[in-house]
């Protein structure tokens, strides 16, 4: 059926029909329309919604994700019809019923999420079967090579590239803003791409765009490594493996993470940024995504194994992942606390322990440093100023100010300091909780809002001493938060008083109620 | 945040944000927001979709489906804010891992399908968890008896009370209509919901409401039930068990129908209008949904271990199931036949004669008719013309016509006969291919289009005599069956030429063209 198109300004991938149209080519709410552009005989699938009056009948309402795949202007005609039920169904289909898929098979899959010609439903119902029907290696590898072959890549005329991922459950984990400086700084190139945070209070590309833009093109990114050795920007952005986004929308409301999914939407960013050289950060914790060594060593292997079948080389470093990296969680607050090491602080240890440990693999591998030398060559680079300088040349081909100083990084201006009521050890200082204090505070889209840790787990502290103070941007922000923190309580000091429970018997005046 | 309310008249289960109203109180496109309707104290959980300028900053966008649930008029002051994240999705997580659910959790989780708390994908991770790792018996037990109490149910003051399902997968399985009648005419009372056709040709739904309407709620069920002893309605709106409709909207793409999500769906919507004798039809062949009377039985006995723990007395037939039932697919073709038996036809006796089997079992169960009598008592009232008569008084309950005829129910004016294109026997005749052809003439919501069967599997037939009929409704529809005919070839007479390839290298008019 011939329609005209009127754009609608909603944000959602579907289009609208009227209810007349909608009978006419036998579609209900819900169902897949094939909208075909005449003058580029290009079609795009589209799920359609339908009203009774908002617009009239021969008109299709293109909403705005949709038009940006369809490409039409307002008024243009349009061959809408029924789509036929995508193959891919059977293919996802079959992995529920725990039959492996072939090569083709996930190509088409991630084909079909990549130009959302799958529903969100039919996403979900890819995820779940190869989580509860894991994927095998070679399984892996083809899903892998699908990320990459539907999204952009870089391609750079010599090697090494080298990169880095650390795999997440870890707060405060800012080290990407002092490994990629030093490793461009060392004359190795390093085209990091990184993501916001979804549950977390701030990921990479939101500490980075405290110091400068985050959003290019695949190509920008690769121009930007090529002239300063290194960039950090937002993975969203470059369209590089762009399933990835699209299966994290969906793992997110079961705080999921498919082994086999994971294995491939990390290294299908790594090879599609033509990196060859790979370290990998794996935090272990009970409250990390990996609880022991033992399960961390098993998918570092994994992760070898994956790479070899690539041809990349990739190393993994099992990290402690109790206790945060640093003092600090939120945006403004991690940023200024990377840009002051990179200054010249010696403090955190955590953060700059860490951060060393794993550019100094990185520059092992590629050959910059002697076997077990490293970490004293990243050492020199940082405490030499390189790396700094070279942060400025990052910060500076981004489009950031390079003359950015940490001093000039101001947190959220309304502040609640929260003291210690008791003399003593801090003996609980929760991770999850201080990250939804952060979020409760405003972030990661409000960058002053987080919490900054004076007291890290084990330290002593002098009641009346500071144990935390939270900051937000916005004043509700801040009492929303301090709700929160009454909440859950997220550092604990021996000794403390935890709550008073007043007896239920005696009133303030002392009278008696009832029971 | 304090919002007005703008109706917006999409078919969607959403709300409309402006972006910035979004951003502010930190959700993003399909995020879940709490609508709170200032009046009635309720709220109502929506999913987002954003604009930048179809509703100003201060305005939320209600659409329909959302505007019947939270009931608010326009230009209400609402109060919005990021909702919580259920609890439930941790339910459906431990599914995911494999672990069972409890009583309490899977009545949450459906009360949450129902109240659309949980997003189409969200629901879908439920239905993938339960059929990668089925439901155990109570576990089906806990979802049957949710799926009862999140719904509408009918109290008869007496017993019994007599119902029956056929779990589907044959065409043009019309036997309700003659099942129906048959037993309110013998005094027993049958509350008869049914379907309408998803994929299929036409349900039980889409033949009846050729004779009267369907559409009624829960308590004028049961109060047409109690005047004639019958009805044949439509189950979607009764409010009866809603989740089924949305387990199925999830299900269809996949064609998968989890065991365990059957068996609670059929006893539910039996249990929830009270019956306690109940008769199940398992069609057994290879294109059904049970491959062989091995797998019939073991289902059978399921549906018996499902019914004591209810308390129902369930009896299950395992019939032919390869071969449709008749010779019509299509609404009204089908209650054409259906009429035409009610009237007195001795033929199609596939359908006379599963029909009255299926009727004899329940009126044995019902001690209407003595052990091994059952069929001999339906055939008399079939044959007697109470069976008519009743049908009759169940369709005029119903708003319909009682006068009506199968002579009166014409068929779409718009016919293609396909003839046997040499002598011989019909080898095959593919039920699937019947399906897509009439629904491609239009069916089920063109209720003229269908196709008739002259000529069924092993019967003979001679070159010129006609196979089979398609019917429709509309022109251009007879068009796309005609080619959707051409394309699936439905049926086959041994010894006819079932294609013709050309020479490549001779032409029309003998050129010899290039490879």
């Amino acid at each position: 059926m011939k329609l005209t198109t009127k754009s609608i300004d909603i944000e959602n991938r579907g289009v609208l029909l009227h209810a007349g149209d909608a009978r006419e080519i036998s579609v209900r709410d819900g169902d897949r329309v094939e909208v075909k552009n005449h003058i580029t005989g290009e079609s795009v699938s589209a799920f359609v919604d339908t009203t009774a009056s908002l617009i009239p009948q021969g008109v299709i309402g293109i909403y705005r994700p949709t038009q940006v795949r369809i490409d039409v202007l307002e008024g243009a005609e349009v061959e809408v019809r029924a789509a036929d039920r995508p193959a891919t169904l059977d293919f996802i289909r079959k992995k529920m019923d725990g039959l492996r898929l072939g090569k083709e098979e996930t190509l088409a899959i991630i084909r079909d999420v990549v130009d959302d010609v799958l529903s969100p439903s039919e996403l979900t119902a890819y995820i779940v079967a190869t989580y509860t029907n894991p994927l095998d290696m070679d399984e892996v590898e083809h899903l892998t090579r699908a990320m990459v072959e539907t999204g952009e890549q870089l391609h750079f005329p010599s090697y090494p590239i080298v990169d880095k991922h650390s795999i997440g459950g870890v707060p405060g984990n800012k080290i990407s803003l002092l490994i990629v400086p030093i490793i461009a700084a060392a004359g190795l190139k390093i085209p990091k791409t990184s993501s916001r945070a979804i549950t977390g209070a701030a990921g990479t590309a939101d500490l980075m765009e405290v110091l400068a833009p985050v959003a290019f093109s695949a190509l920008e990114v690769q121009q930007m490594t090529e002239k300063v050795g290194g960039v950090i920007v937002w993975g969203g952005a470059t369209n590089i493996a762009p399933a990835d986004d699209r299966f994290i929308t969906v793992e997110y409301p079961f705080k999921i993470d498919a082994r086999g999914q994971m294995l491939a939407s990390v290294m299908a960013k790594k090879f599609a940024v033509g990196a060859n050289l790979v370290a990998i950060d794996i935090p272990v914790g009970e409250h990390t995504k990996v609880p022991n060594a033992d399960e961390g060593r098993k998918l570092a292997r994994e992760f070898i194994d994956l790479g070899e079948r690539l041809g990349m080389r990739v190393e993994c470093a099992l990290t402690y992942g109790e206790s945060l990296v640093g003092h600090t969680i939120g945006p403004k607050l991690e940023a200024r606390e990377a840009l002051a090491v990179l200054e010249g602080a010696t403090e955190p240890t955590s953060l700059i322990q860490k951060s060393l440990s794993l550019a100094g693999i990185l520059l092992e591998m590629s050959g910059k440093a002697a076997p077990g030398q490293g970490y004293a060559v990243a050492q020199e680079i940082l405490s030499s100023g390189r790396a700094l300088e070279k942060m400025k040349q990052i910060i500076e081909v981004q489009g950031g100010d390079p003359s950015v100083t940490s001093a000039g990084i101001v947190p959220g201006e309304h502040q609640f300091v929260v003291n210690a009521p008791a003399t003593g050890y801090v003996v609980e200082l929760n991770n999850k909780a201080l990250i939804s204090l952060a979020r409760a505070a405003g972030a990661p889209q409000d960058r002053g809002a987080g919490v900054y840790i004076h007291a890290k787990k084990g330290t002593q502290v002098r009641s009346g001493e500071p144990i935390f103070t939270v900051y937000a941007d916005r004043k509700w922000r801040l009492q929303k938060a301090l709700e929160e923190g009454r909440r859950l309580m997220p550092v604990v000091v021996e000794g403390m008083l935890i709550d008073r429970v007043p007896s239920r018997h005696w009133g303030v005046g002392g009278d008696v109620h009832g029971a």
